[in-house]
């Protein structure tokens, strides 16, 4: 059997001392952390469309990765090849699930019909690695922003025809999905939005967004697939606007046209950011809502103003996440997929597994440093302190909605003006620095 | 009588070519544009905070504003005596409406039985000046983010006794708003969300929120005020994050909370660009919601990273503002309330008049053009054409959800793969500038 | 002979109430505004790389620009066969000025050697298109950014062999340039920056990318090129960071390294918003320097954290933009080149006649407005009197270096306080307006 | 003698397991990293206006800060019953150094003469102080941004006679420096840029600044003062644009004005990232120069458009900036002031004591840090092998400017085209991750 990197043996956990950059420090897969192993909590999966298909461009410049297995060809003979590939790239980094786009796995065809035979063939190959290596998939999803027939949107297209290719596509993609045993399915619209308000009808295209998604939740049914299905936000890129643009943005539109008890969120840090929030905000708005379902993991630059997806590496973070992934007992369907790509001079293939494992170690230390900071118990208690004027007396009254402006100010009047206790941010900040380790 | 802006006359009308800086060139109050009038369209009011009471300090230095008519000092004397001048200032300007916060008008007292007093008191002047001059209270607010005892959030606040004392100053500025005829009451929570997620139980606070939202409505209801409800969006400032952070996030509380019947969103220009969205992307969520009540007229630096509250006057902005306000029939409790400041180097009295002319000044050329794009017709044309193919066959049966994947995935394998016309966005901007003039 | 454009006509002036979207309603390239005409102050010149070579893909998707004459492929042929369409484009535009890469004209070869000789046989297809319309070279560049080989920069490539392949391309890039009469050679460095400092020695960078410049200035004069070199700035994108990020780091370098009596700025508005300034503050820094050189006209949106390279239709911007040139006496060698392209969604060729014509003729009215602002004085007269106190007295001791510390001690303290005139911000905004018509 | 922070002990150093929030982990006075004591190395110094002048007041909302020993009043009593309470902070937190503006310190007289003298005397009461405990004044300045006077500039405003008032202040603010052995004094030019170029001559205020400045440097000869002068950058904030806005516009305005033999750089994390670098780009900017002299240790939140000034907790940053600091040799002149502010909320006078706290740990763990990294090697020797090319060969001959265009185009026309080794960004931050603990 053909192995595709050679100088690569399968990722060894050596332990925090170790040097050897081909190891993992922290990430020791069937290591308890408080009852469930690591890669139980995790669940890590690995994203096609990087690990396969990036080719490492920018809009300056064309692709630099270096991928000796591919032929460069859009045929379905390369999009078969890709796949032991990527299956060796699963077995050596121990990464236990994948997730992918329709596109990513398999070409057009020159109908729409034999497109969607090339999916079917990719796919049987697939369930076959999927048996044999016990790999298993997270989510899949249909490519509905990269043809030019989506240029001006897939479900929010105003185009009638777009539309219908895109429910096409939806349909295949779904029922691969259903076939290799997917616990998700994920829409991620980046071409539903605007690029420019002076020629869009806003109103008329969430509810064409709205009619897909109603679609999609009736086939599933029809065809008996239970898993979850996501929404991802992003604000902007390639849109000037994306409809999902914030956790509560998604969350406003699936409660006005009725689909929350079907969508949950697929966050992504980067997607965050470029949103103006923190990851640890938009992951408490979709807890707040229990609608937190799996996370694209990646990490953004503050500083610059486009996704970069770079692979999380800040301890912080990580921490911030596996924080609220414990506090809302853990992933179901969900878990950490690396949505993130190499930086376009990092162009070998061993560059892959670098950054992998970098990502996976950041993940397993935010994993063991959150769950310190919940077994010492002091960070929640400080919390539940400060709100205990509501747990009894007026507090008590206002949480139980028995009371009013009247009866306020009449308690208000009554009472010695209140002085606050300080909010101890620094002390708190400092505290979280000594689980850093 | 006293005059206090002895150097300024009431501003006249005078045309496109006036040099006179103290004379309108574009607002013509009682000029016909469609079937309103200019003042009956724009419905301005002026803040009270800013034109009586903002010294112009920033957190660098110190108040620089000159205002010969006040002494300084926190008195309910020198309350009252701010009064008539500010009623000069609106006479002068031919501004029809004011709005204001409670603690702008009438100072806290020694108790919070006093403070109500002030503001009782002031109310009778205000109540007075405005029988006699006919200018009107567009909406009133309490102000529940400037005292120390709302550091931490006032119906966000972690202290039952702060929500407490909020609740009694919002019954108070509510029948305050009330008693002077106000045709709406805003809520803008400048300190509820959090500083740090460290300390902060985000649920807890929200459900506290809404909490205060049904009371203020149960009170309302109680003693017959019948304006309406606003909640200002804005995404942080003084906090690190405001709960009501844009439009979507605002809509998306009040719907998990069951407020939307009772509010409507007031929209700020540099509030929507904090937030990274345009103002006529929040304009559009709003009115999409039939949710758009009433517009705080201002501007942002857009490479400025806090709200600096310029008075409106780039030509485009105000455009697309009165478009959409003509779009949904116009304001009917709402209006434009000057939310704007003049810069700390532009602390002469004259000043105050310079910039309220140049907002209406160029809200009035926004109306006029957007008046004359409404009549033009091409553009509204130009997007019904492009969503046509949603008015008959397949896109029809989209629209009436009659359809599903199954009959789409057919339907698209039976036709030509659909090329795109384009999206003509350049050439719709060459349009618009056709009308600027 | 082919036409390439059958649809559009040489567009022509129709005047400010034309309804023909194919016609300019300001740009009357022969009107004169002062003592030149329109196309003399204006010297546009169009982009070979957006209008032949932009296939208007971007990070989430393929191109979607209908190129009927290209056939697609990166043969020497097919480079070719572009010439005549550009040319045709310059003609029916009215656009007197073209700028170039070396690669947007020719493609790379097998060898160097056969690359340069590509290059070579584009120059002479373009000298005899040149001679026959009369159309100009604005300024020639090599592309150092796309090719993988300067994924890690050119001239601060840590790797000399890339060095040397830069300095190849720039050579004849810069012969090719004064063969075709160039009036000038820009040097964007689009990879001469870092993506992460982890990896970067940042001082030996800058060493050798000053050594490239001098390089280049000696070849110049070595082959009697007497055209302006000019530096554009950007601070990111691709790369994390630039080292020419804004005007004030480029003169910065320049004056480290003594270039700067070399070089002169190539502008551009969107590099400068995305630097965090107006274009207005860089042109102001470029002139104070008296290295304003040519401009990069288009648009940015201070809403989104990438180069979107909109064409320019902000009339504001526009005006700004001429005044800073009418006031430094007008372009010398350089000129208005719209480095900008059409959104994807604007696929069609005609779009590219659009958009040229709309950032035309923003730039017309621009020009109208500023040189009115100019004969109307009253501006330029608020800045002087302002600064008044600087012409006698202690001022003008100030500025003749005549004073000190002790001595303005002295007098201070013999002086009444000195309290300010107001700034008069609003009132000097209100007055630009008067004149945007 | 009174306490003024009774139930506050002097900090001691517990170690890293220690539970106690008012104790040192991390920050052990004199325990050597490498062949300096950590205070040695970190020569912490506290910032007189955030310890005793800052009411933590924003533009929302009044101060909330306890400061019991103060009246409130802006008595010179006042002033001087504030220095003991410095002085026991600085005791109990260990900080050696301390910085100041003028004006933290004394309070304006009646007159400017009166200003002098309040000034005089308090300066008489800090050097009694700081004979006593031994504590050192790092670096004084004037403050030229809070007064109204400067509302449009010092050193950059229209009017000469501010001029002089800043001129008279920067005098005495200098010559109290030196009596109290300040090692340097700081220009942060709050207000000399402009809030809108419409009334602002850029390049008359720039040569005003510049003479400002030699007037400094000619008076600190003339009274021997040899300590070092600073500028500090910052782009914006209260200003639209300052004109010291980053490193490299400070380095070009000194080169410019001949000012570069007598300043260096005062960093501030948060003015770096407001100016979109991070504060290692600063800081290799300033050191390329060697122009690094001093830094002010805070933090930013890089999601919020002002400066937020938070206190460094970043073990990132903090050793993003040891690194630096260790790589030029350690600071001379300079040091690590704390300008951090705590939070409005953090309003107790313990806060002070947390905040610092926290401050100075993440500051030794960077030292630590940084130590390992260098003495490990990999890091540095990574980057010295990338660019190994240019040490002999062809590299050689570029660095020692003896090649040219035509040569390099020779040579490269010999070679095989270069191909690229992986720049390795991954792996190094990954590398890094390991150095955290």
């Amino acid at each position: 059997m053909t192995e595709y990197f050679p100088n690569i043996p399968t990722i060894p956990f050596e332990g925090k001392d170790s040097k050897n950059p081909l190891a993992f420090r922290h990430y020791n897969p069937d290591e308890m952390v408080g009852d469930k192993s690591m890669h139980e909590h995790l669940r890590f999966a690995a994203a096609y469309w990087h690990v396969m298909r990036n080719e490492l461009g920018d809009p300056f410049g064309s692709g630099t990765a270096l991928m000796p297995w591919d032929d460069g060809s859009d045929s379905l003979d390369n999009a078969l090849k890709r796949v032991p590939v990527f299956f060796e790239f699963l077995k050596k980094t121990g990464i236990d699930y994948y997730c992918f786009h329709d596109r990513d796995i398999s070409p057009e065809g020159s109908t729409l019909a034999e497109t969607h035979r090339h999916l079917d063939r990719v796919v049987s190959e697939l369930e076959s690695f999927q048996q044999e290596s016990g790999k298993k998939l997270l989510w899949g999803t249909a490519c509905l922003f990269s043809h030019p027939r989506y240029a001006q949107g897939a479900a929010t297209s105003p185009y009638a025809d777009v539309f219908a290719y895109g429910a096409s596509q939806i349909k295949h993609a779904l029922e691969a999905t259903h076939r290799l045993g997917g616990e998700g399915y994920v829409f991620w619209g980046g071409r539903e939005g605007y690029a420019t308000l002076l020629n869009t009808d806003m109103k008329r295209e969430l509810d064409h967004l709205a009619t897909m998604l109603h679609m999609a939740v009736d086939h599933a049914k029809k065809i008996g697939f239970t898993g979850q299905f996501y929404i991802e936000p992003k604000p902007r890129e390639p849109s000037t606007h994306q409809y999902d643009s914030d956790a509560a943005a998604c969350l406003n539109f699936l409660r006005e046209y009725d689909l929350l008890d079907h969508f949950k969120l697929n966050l992504e840090t980067n997607h965050a950011t470029l949103a103006g929030h923190t990851m640890e905000h938009e992951l408490e708005v979709a807890i707040g809502a229990n609608a937190l379902g799996s996370i694209d993991a990646n990490r953004g630059d503050e500083l610059i103003g486009w996704d970069t997806d770079q692979f999380p590496t800040n301890i912080y973070q990580t921490t911030q996440i596996m924080l609220r992934v414990l506090k809302m007992g853990g992933f179901t369907t969900g878990g950490l997929n690396f949505d993130a790509k190499r930086r376009r001079e990092s162009h070998h293939p061993d560059d892959l597994f670098y950054a992998h494992i970098g990502g996976m170690d950041a993940f397993a230390r935010g994993l063991k440093i959150a769950h310190n900071i919940i077994q010492d118990g002091g960070q929640g208690q400080f919390i539940e302190n400060r709100y205990a004027s509501y747990d009894t007396g007026i507090g008590a009254e206002i949480e139980s909605k028995a009371s009013s402006l009247d009866a306020l100010d009449t308690y208000a009047q009554s009472i010695t003006p209140p002085s606050l206790p300080s909010g101890r941010q620094e002390m708190l900040e400092n505290n979280l620095n000594d689980f850093l380790a």
